[in-house]
Order: C-alpha cells, then structure tokens, then sequence
C-alpha cells in the first residue's frame, strides 16, 4: 500500500488532532476530506466495534444546507421520496437522483424547520448539482456548505457513553429522529444514526472550537467503556448490507437497482425531475441489484476495482465489496447481479484479482 | 505519513498497472480517482522533470463531455472568458463561476467542434453544475463523462520521446492547440499542454484497451532518453506558479482574486452565468489577490492546510502551498495577500504547521 499525500485540498477536519494522536494508520479520501479507515487493524478495529464503543471522525459527510421559501420544494424536486409527510426534527434517507434517474448521492436528509434542511452526503459534490437546479429553476434559496461537521459515536456502549456527556435523555432518541442537546454552552443536533449496524449516534458540531473538547469529553467520560477512536468498518458495513456510494453504486444505477425501491414513490413524489425516468422502472423493475454474496476459501484481496462476476463463462453481474468476515468465517461482498442470477442459492463464479473463486449468492446480509 | 485504503470508489486508472510497476510511493485523490504523487522522492522526481522526460498519469483530469446544438451555449454559460473566436482545434483555460462569481473549476476546454466540447477539469464535481444548468434551463445537449483518459508526457525531452512515437509532426503542434494522432490504430488527440512549465504534451486515451500499449511504448522509445514514470511536482509547480483547484483557490474566490482576471471578458461574455457578480470586481479591482512568497529559513513542513500570513499581528492572508525548492534554495510558496500588503518586497510573517517564519511578497514566480 502507497502513502497519501498531504495538502489543503485534502481537507482536514477538526477532529483529525484527535484522529492522529489516536495512531490513525490509513484514510481514504471523502468528499475531498481525510476518513480515517484503519487504527488498529481492519479486524482489531470491527472486533471492538461490536464489544465496546467507538468515536468516529465523519466530519467528510458534509452537509449542504438548503434554506429559504422554496427549500422544501427544491428538496422534493432532488428525491423520488415523497416529502410532503416528513415534519421537522426527523432525518429521511433520501436516493437523490438525475433526470435519467441515475443516482447522484444516496445522503440522509435533516428537516431543521420547513424552510431550513440539512443534505448530509455521501461521496459527491451534490451541492453542485443543487446549486444548478437551483439556478436553473429560479428557486428563492440559499444553498451552501456549512462548517457542520458529524461526529459519530457507535457500538453497543454508544448509549452509556452519550448519556454521561449529554445527560440520560438521549436515550429517548429514537432511530432516524434528533434532538438539540447542550455541551458546553452551544445546542447540538444529536441523532440516533450511524454507518453501522452496532446502534448509536451522530452529533453535527457546527463550531470547529468545540470540537475537540467535545472529542476529548467523550474520551474522558468513556475510559472504563473502552472507548477508542474507530471509523466506519469494512467488514462490518458489508456484513449489515450498508452500501457505499461510489463503490456499490454510481450514477449509472437507479434507487432500484440498489435495493432502495421502498424510499422510491414514484406517483405521489410530484416535482422530483428524475421521477419520469424512474415511473417504468418502478413498474417493471430493475433487471439487476444490488445482492450479498459469500465468496469461498480464505481472504479475497483488497477489492480496489469491481471483479467481474459469471456463471457459465458468462459475465452476470459485478462484486463492488469484499472482505473476510472472522465471525462468519467466509468473505462477505456485495455486488450488483442479473436478474437471470439473483435468486438466493445461485452459485457463481467471481473474478478477483487474485484469481477466480466461488460463490453464492445469499437470501440477506449477515446481520 | 499514513496510508491510503483501496477501495473502488477511489478509481483506479487505465494506467495503474504501469504507475505500480513503476513503483510509486505515494498518492492523492483527484476527482475520486487516484493520482500518483511521489515516485522517487519529491526532490529526485523534481530533478529528473527538469533534465528529461516523464509520462504522468493524470487520468485524473475527467473529460465533461457537453453534446448537440445547445453545448456552445452551455460553455459560455459556464465562463466569463468570451468564447465567441474560438475556432475547433483550440483549448482554452477557463475559470468556471458559479452564479456569485466564485470559482468551481479551472479547467481546460477543448473544442472539438461546434457543437461537441470536452472540459478537462480540476478537482471539482463540475459535472453536476453543468448538468443541473442544462436541466434546468431545458438545453437541447448532452452530458457525459466519457472514459477519456490524459497521459501527460512532461519534460525538456518531450519532442524527442513523442517524435519517436508519434512521427514528427507533432512537433508542429503549438501551445494550446492539438491534432489527431495516430497509434495502433487510434485516432487520439494529442495537445501541447500539462501540468509544469518544462514542455510537453497531453495525450487523450479515449479506449482502455490501447492505455498499457501506449505506456509501454512510450516507455520503450524512449529509453535512452531516460524515460521515467512521474507526476506533477509539488516544487516545479510552485515555482512555475501553477495554481491548483482545492489548495491554491476554492468558490470562495473570484477568478480576480486568482489572478485569472485576464481570462474574464465581462463585458463580452454575454450569458455567462457569474458575470453579473463579476462586473463590479471587474470595475474596481480584488481586495485580495494570489501571489508568489519565498519562507526564509530551511524546509517548511508539508502545507497540509492554509497557514495565515500575518504583519504586525494582523491577518491578512494566507498560504496555500509551499516546499523548498532546491534550484531557488529557499521555500517557495503561493498564497492569497490582502491588498494593504500584496506589492512585491513587502515582509511578512508565517504561521506554519511549526512556527512562525519570516516572508517576502514576490513580484512574480520562479519560472
């Protein structure tokens, strides 16, 4: 593996003097800020992850802010997920995409007030794309990037954590709702989220001069949890079937094609522009999708491009990610097959770049 | 320095195979694309471009295609340069303006015929921009991001090498403009352009299949040339004052406050998007402006975010990159200088990574 070069471009976050005093070993880059990837190890880290808690640096899931009268409407023209019942306080997963229906971002939307929301991205510059709509369209609103940074924190200890910083209410925090709690004289919004399937939370510090005393805070009051700086873990997202954009999806994939039909409400998401393109789809469905597949033997190698997948020497689908999982001892991957292919049973074969493995693809994800 | 995760979100390149091989040490991300940074060393790799010749994969550079009777159109939308005399066979470095004039791109646009144009961008999703203003305004054009990937061949021996594989009369191309090449085959264009101020030329590899073959024969020709694989250089760009997207300016900036003013037809871009926003900078000038700063004293560390400039205890800047140029024996730096302290000669002070150093304002770059 090569070193990453330092520069500005390559934002750091207010958190990364907590991330590098913890002995980060790798990032990866994300939406053009450092994401840690690795502490201990890939499998050290996703072992403590399920044990204890973790505090994670996602500030690169930036938001874009949408704000002023036509924020909701240009909200609803970005996702062919109907808004109208969406009431302030609550985070909607939201598929946003193009007037072909291809996906742009696959973001958590954050209803601050009716005419104020949060867009928290994953992997692309969707404020580009909501700035031209914007223009375009002539919306009166305002659209841009504030210096609001996720801090996440996650694990089966998440809520004994949080609770002795922010006091025993955000253990009412339901799943996909936020709160506004105190720390230190400022009001957060705190909410039940996370890039993983381990439960916990994501705080959206929006001054960097709080960050890393709250960083600190966490550490201090979490000693006898073991609390440890971590990341989002491969193994584990694979395992809980957490996709990533620009990995297991692009732009070339519809909602659909990505399992994520249920958020798609084609006749009742009026004004969304991809909604034409995805009217047939959502009554044909998709002729591929996103599947979880089990790959045979021992480790696969890192899974830095997409191997191809077949059955009878033909090509019938893709493998995105992979990793081996030590507590279901087989390598977990998700990949996009054909329809031809996908029933849950189907063996097959996967091309990595170590050679050729077989396969099976699976009825769900592990967890 | 920590290491960069593989995964297939951060894209592999159609002449990776080679980069590895060839034994690079170190990269960035680049338009979600990896790019090699270090293969010798810095200062080795510095060297060897100014005496010889290199072939860069700079992949990274992503074509937006714009397509159909509307995409003329759409590029003056895009920029404030006037692109009415521009004639095919022509690439022009363009500042991209959002709507308050703040720049979201400086790439190069190819016009490949009137109504067909490639914008060969900097690190920015400028694909969505377009794509959202072509929506909205209901253009008749399409927009894509074709699989067309730069090979950069860099260096006092760029003539020679290319010559050797591409006959000689790509030696007659003049600077900023292209021809159609030949190779097993293909028809590629070839422009005299790239990334550094010693010469040389870009090749746009529009077919997978033909990446490693032009690799390995550019690397076969020129042998005795000594050929090497490289990359832009940290230092020689610097010194040659070649701003970059990210580091050196973000869409906080005006193409005026970059220095790009010369390209800002504000009178005569009629349709530009920005140029309501610029014609008063036009008029009366940035109040703060990109300039060249020599840091005295040995190597300063790497400038992994912007260091304030400061004179008599007063912000009023900062850098933006910076490395210590062996050739010119002192750091060389770009950073972004209020007016109150912008004329050449001027001292000031440096906030660095790891203390303060004194600093000249320069009347001009290195090179």
């Amino acid at each position: 593996m090569a070193l990453i070069s330092p520069s500005r471009r390559v934002r750091r976050t207010m958190f990364s003097d907590g991330v590098e005093a913890a002995g980060v070993k790798a990032y990866t880059v994300y939406n053009r800020m450092l994401l840690p990837t690795v502490f201990e190890s890939v499998q050290e880290d996703y072992h403590h992850l399920k044990e204890a808690v973790q505090v994670w640096d996602v500030a690169c899931e930036r938001q874009v802010e949408l704000r002023g009268p036509d924020a909701a409407r240009l909200m609803q023209m970005l996702t062919p997920r109907d808004l109208r019942g969406m009431l302030p306080g609550r985070c909607f997963y939201v598929p946003i995409v193009d007037e072909t229906g291809g996906m742009l971002n696959d973001p958590v939307a954050v209803k601050l007030a009716e005419d104020r929301w949060w867009i928290s991205i994953a992997d692309s510059d969707l404020m580009l794309w909501v700035k031209g709509i914007a223009n375009g369209y002539r919306l009166d609103v305002l659209i841009d990037e504030p210096d609001v940074s996720p801090l996440a924190v996650q694990g089966p200890k998440a809520d004994a954590l949080m609770a002795r910083v922010f006091g025993d209410a955000v253990r009412d925090i339901r799943f996909f709702r936020f709160g506004m709690f105190d720390f230190q004289g400022r009001s957060l919004a705190v909410a039940r989220s996370g890039y993983s399937k381990q439960g916990g939370f994501e705080i959206y510090v929006d001054d960097t001069r709080i960050g890393m005393p709250l960083w600190n805070a966490l550490f201090e009051a979490g000693r006898d949890l073991d609390v440890r700086a971590g990341c989002p873990n491969l193994i584990e997202r694979i395992e809980g079937g957490l996709l990533s954009y620009g990995n297991d999806m692009t732009d070339d994939n519809t909602p659909h094609e990505c399992g994520l039909g249920r958020f798609c409400d084609t006749q009742t998401a009026i004004g969304c522009i991809g909604r034409d393109a995805l009217l047939r789809v959502a009554k044909e469905g998709p002729t591929k999708q996103v599947r979880a597949l089990a790959l045979e033997g021992g480790p696969v190698p890192p899974c830095d491009r997409a191997w191809d997948i077949e059955a009878n020497g033909k090509r019938i689908g893709q493998v995105t990610s992979a990793a081996y999982s030590p507590d279901f001892k087989t390598n977990v991957a998700i990949g996009m097959v054909r329809m031809t292919h996908w029933d849950s049973g189907t063996q097959v074969q996967v091309r990595t770049t170590d050679g050729v493995r077989d396969a099976v693809v699976r009825e769900g994800f592990w967890l």
